[in-house]
C-alpha cells in the first residue's frame, strides 16, 4: 500500500483555471490539496497522489482560479468627490473643478483629518467589496498624506486592514502623489523631504512594502521622480510607478531601469519603453477603471506589450478621484471591452501578473504546488464569463491561505 | 387626542429620495409608513401624522430611494455567447461571428431547446442579481423563440419569475424582434405569424403586458413595425419598441404616433423623432450597457431629449448578445459616465421614469402617498454614491410592497 498524503483539506470535483506559462490551463476533473495554508497538490484529480485530508470540499464541477489580486489601489482615503464627478459629468473644467475645492487636495484634506480608527473603517467597506468578488491579496497606496504624520498614518491603516480581514496587504508609499499646498511652487523641496525624511522613516518602521510615485506633467517630473526610485533603492525597497497616463514623460523606462516592479497607466507608453520594460521583466499594469471614468481615448499599446512579451496586470486603481471602483470582475470585463484582452490575459492579469507586479509571485497567483492557497471557486463553467458579464458576482467561496 | 393613524410598518430617521415633478427632492428627516402594502405617509417625520405601527424599522440616517425599476430586459433565454464575445474583442467581424454560429440565432436554437422550468432557472441567477441591488420591478421580454411555442413558454417562464421572487414582474411580447431562420428572404411572412396567430395568442392567454418590435435595418422595416404596433393596439395591448439604436428609421416618431410608452435605445434619433415623443409623452429609454458593451460612438440626443421634456429612463437591457448587464447601479454610472446623465436624472431613470416606460407610474417608483411600498434602503448619505461608484452594491434592505 502507498503511503498516504496528509493534507488538511482537498477540494475535488472542480474545475480549475490558472495561469501555466502565460497561458490559460483548463484541468476539467481537477482537485487542490493544500496543507499548512500550502497547496501540495492542485492538477487533475486521476494524477493526484493518495491524499488523507482531514477535509473534503466536493465543488461539484464548480471552477476554481487563484484567488485575485488588487496589485494598485488607493483604498485607503476618507472623504467623498461626488459633487466633483457630478460638475466633470455636466461640462466643468478641469480648473473650474479646482476652484470649487475638488481635486486630489479635497482628498488630502479629509485624510489629513482623519484618524487612523477612521481612515480603517473608511476603507473596510471597500475592502469588503473586493474580497466579495474572491479578492485574496490587495495592494494599498498612501498618497493622500503629503506629510510625513499622514503618509505614516495611512500605510498603518493598510497594515491594520491586513489583520481585520482575511486577506495579504502589500502597502506601497507614495508620498510622491501630488505636490501638498505648503510647497506650491517648491516641488524640489518636497521631493527632499520625501527622499530625505519620508523614505527613510517609512522604511525604518517596516510600513512600506514598495515605493511608488506619480511621474506626470501634472506630478513630478523625471528628474524628480528618479530621485524618488533612487532612494527606494538605497533603503532596499522595490519600486512601482505612475508612468505615461496623460502624457510620454519616459517614466516607464526609467522604472525599468531602476528593475521596476511594474509601470501602471501606461496610456502613452511608446515602443521604446515597451522595450526597455521587456528587458527588465517590469509588470506592465493597466487601469482601464480610470481610462473608463474619466473618458479617456488613447489606449495603452496593448498589441506592441503582447509582442514583445510584457507581462500585463490589471487593477481597479481604487481611488475617489479618477476610479471609485471596488469590483475585480469589472476590471477584467473593462480590459476585455476597452482594451481588447483577451479571458486569457483578463484572468492573468489579475492573478498570476498581478502577482508579480507585487513581487509575490512565488507565493500567491497560481494553482501550483508550493505557493499559499489562495483560491476562489465559482459558479461558472467557463472562465469567460467572469470577463464577459457585468455587474454579476458569480463567487460561491473564497479560501485564503488554506482556509 | 387625535386619533391614531393604524400602519403595519414604518420606517423612521430615513433620508428620503424622490422624484418629484421631475427633480430629485431629499427629505433628510424623512419617514415612510405602508399599510397593505402600500404608502400612506411618505415625507418629514415633523410633517407625519400621528401613528400607530405593528413594526418599526429605524433607518439610522440610511438613504431611502424608491425601489429600482429594470424596465427593458431580455432575461430569459438559454445558452451563453461567450466564445462570440471573445471573437468581437479580438477583432472578428460580424459576418465571421455570425459564420461560426454566434448571434441571436445562437440564443434563439438554446432557448428552443430549453423547457419551461430550465429557463426559470438559467433566469433567476440574473433576477436575484437585480435583486440584491435594490430592484423591485423587472420588465422581461420574449424574443427567442421566434415561434408561437417558444414565445408563450418565455413570457409563461417571466410570470413565473414573479412567483419565485418578491419582484415585480412585467411581461412584453417581442415576436418581431429577429426573422428566424424558417422565415428567410420572408419577412413579411414573418409578420403575418406575427400579427395574425401570435399576438392573438399572447393577448388571449394574457401573458403580455406590452408588445415591443425590432425596427432596425437588420430588424424589421418601419412598415412591418407599424403592422406589429396596429396589431397591439387591436388588441389593446401598449406598446414599447427597439428604435433608432443602429440607423434613423424614424421608429419612434412611429412609436410615439401608436402612443408608446417607451421607444428603447434611440442613439440615432433625430429632433423630429424627439419632438413627436414629447408630444405623445413617450419615455426614452436608454441602454447605455449596450452602447459601452458593443463600443457604439453615437451616443443619443439627451440635450435635446432633456431640452425638449421627454422622461429618460435607463435600463440594463440585459441579454447575452449586446449587454450582458445585470446591475442597474453600473447601468446609471454608464448613464452618467457615458451619456453624461445628471444624478438626478440617473435616479429618475431607474424610478419613475422606468415606471412610466411600464404604464405603472400611478403604482411605483415613487415615495407617495398611494404608490405600492416599494423601497430600497442604502447604506449611503447621498444617492450621487449610487450613482459615481462603480461595481460596490450598498443596498442594506429591500422593501417589496411593504414587505
Ligand atoms: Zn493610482
Ligand atoms: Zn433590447
Amino acid at each position: 500500500m502507498l503511503p498516504m498524503l496528509q493534507c488538511e483539506t482537498i477540494w475535488t470535483r472542480a474545475k480549475l483555471a490558472t495561469i501555466e506559462n502565460g497561458r490559460l490551463r483548463i484541468v476539467d476533473r481537477g482537485l487542490v490539496a493544500a496543507m499548512d495554508g500550502h497547496i501540495i497538490y492542485a492538477g487533475p484529480a486521476a494524477d493526484a497522489p493518495a491524499l488523507e485530508a482531514a477535509r473534503t470540499v466536493d465543488c461539484e464541477g464548480r471552477l476554481i482560479t487563484p484567488g485575485l489580486i488588487d496589485c494598485h489601489t488607493h483604498l485607503v482615503f476618507a472623504g467623498n468627490r461626488s459633487a466633483e464627478h457630478e460638475m466633470r459629468r455636466t461640462g466643468a473644467s478641469y480648473e473650474e473643478i479646482s476652484q470649487a475645492g475638488g481635486g486630489i487636495k479635497s482628498t488630502m484634506q479629509s485624510t489629513r483629518a482623519a484618524s487612523e480608527d477612521e481612515l480603517v473603517a473608511a476603507a473596510l467597506p471597500r475592502l469588503d467589496t473586493l474580497i466579495a468578488e474572491g479578492a485574496t491579496t490587495v495592494e494599498v497606496k498612501s498618497g493622500y498624506g503629503l506629510d510625513l504624520n499622514t503618509e505614516m498614518r495611512m500605510l498603518r491603516a493598510a497594515r491594520r486592514l491586513g489583520n481585520e480581514r482575511p486577506v495579504t496587504i502589500c502597502t506601497t508609499f507614495l508620498g510622491a502623489h501630488a505636490l501638498p499646498p505648503e510647497f506650491a511652487r517648491r516641488a524640489d523641496d518636497y521631493i527632499d523631504l520625501v527622499v530625505d525624511e519620508m523614505i527613510p522613516a517609512v522604511a525604518e518602521a517596516g510600513l512600506a512594502d514598495a515605493v511608488d510615485a506619480f511621474c506626470e506633467n501634472i506630478g513630478f517630473t523625471t528628474a524628480q521622480t528618479e530621485r524618488v526610485l533612487a532612494a527606494a533603492e538605497a533603503h532596499g525597497l522595490p519600486i512601482k510607478l505612475h508612468a505615461e497616463q496623460l502624457s510620454d514623460q519616459h517614466g516607464a523606462a526609467l522604472a525599468a531601469r531602476y528593475g521596476a516592479l511594474s509601470a501602471d497607466h501606461l496610456e502613452y507608453l511608446d515602443e521604446v519603453g515597451v522595450a526597455a520594460m521587456a528587458r527588465s521583466g517590469t509588470v506592465a499594469t493597466l487601469l482601464p477603471g480610470a481610462f473608463y471614468f474619466m473618458r479617456e481615448t488613447r489606449k495603452p499599446p496593448v498589441a506592441l506589450l503582447r509582442e514583445a512579451g510584457v507581462p500585463m496586470a490589471l487593477a481597479t486603481d481604487c481611488n475617489p478621484g479618477t476610479s471609485p471602483l471596488t469590483s475585480l470582475l469589472l476590471t477584467m470585463n473593462m480590459g476585455s471591452v476597452l482594451f481588447g484582452l483577451t479571458v486569457d490575459e483578463c484572468l492573468a492579469g489579475v492573478t498570476h501578473n498581478a502577482a508579480r507586479a507585487l513581487g509575490l509571485c512565488d507565493r500567491t497567483g497560481e494553482l501550483a504546488v508550493g505557493r499559499q492557497c489562495d483560491l476562489a471557486i465559482w459558479n461558472v463553467g467557463d472562465p469567460a464569463e467572469l470577463v464577459h458579464r457585468m455587474g454579476f458576482n458569480p463567487l460561491h467561496d473564497r479560501v485564503w491561505r488554506g482556509q
